[in-house]
């Protein structure tokens, strides 16, 4: 299993948490989701470790942006 | 046809507008909704004056609250 932290931009309220959450959930291998609103940290849960750019476009789909 | 505005708070976003909008899309009577989230306006069209108490409920059902 692997756990990873990304920082996500953008996020005000809880749809963009639920926003955020539905689309990093669809990628492979991803068996949890966290985000926290206040810091824009996303923690990942996934069989294995979840790749940095697919992770990217998951965040881009739900219309924002992680930090480099 | 009536026009009246109110103003709502505690949209943060694209989200809060969208859940806004379709909550009291669903009033009866009600024929456009207009929200800006910058000033909390919310503008509604409708067939006949909404009732106040009904406008609230709906925002309140999308998670939000009307300045009295």
């Amino acid at each position: 299993m692997s756990v990873e932290t990304f920082t996500v931009t953008g996020m005000t309220c809880g749809h963009c948490v639920a926003s955020v959450t539905s689309e990093v959930s669809k990628l492979d291998g991803v068996t949890k989701v966290d985000v926290d609103l206040a810091s824009g940290s996303v923690t990942v849960e996934s069989d294995s470790p979840v790749d940095p750019g697919a992770f990217a476009l998951a965040v881009d789909e739900a219309g924002f942006a992680v930090v480099k």
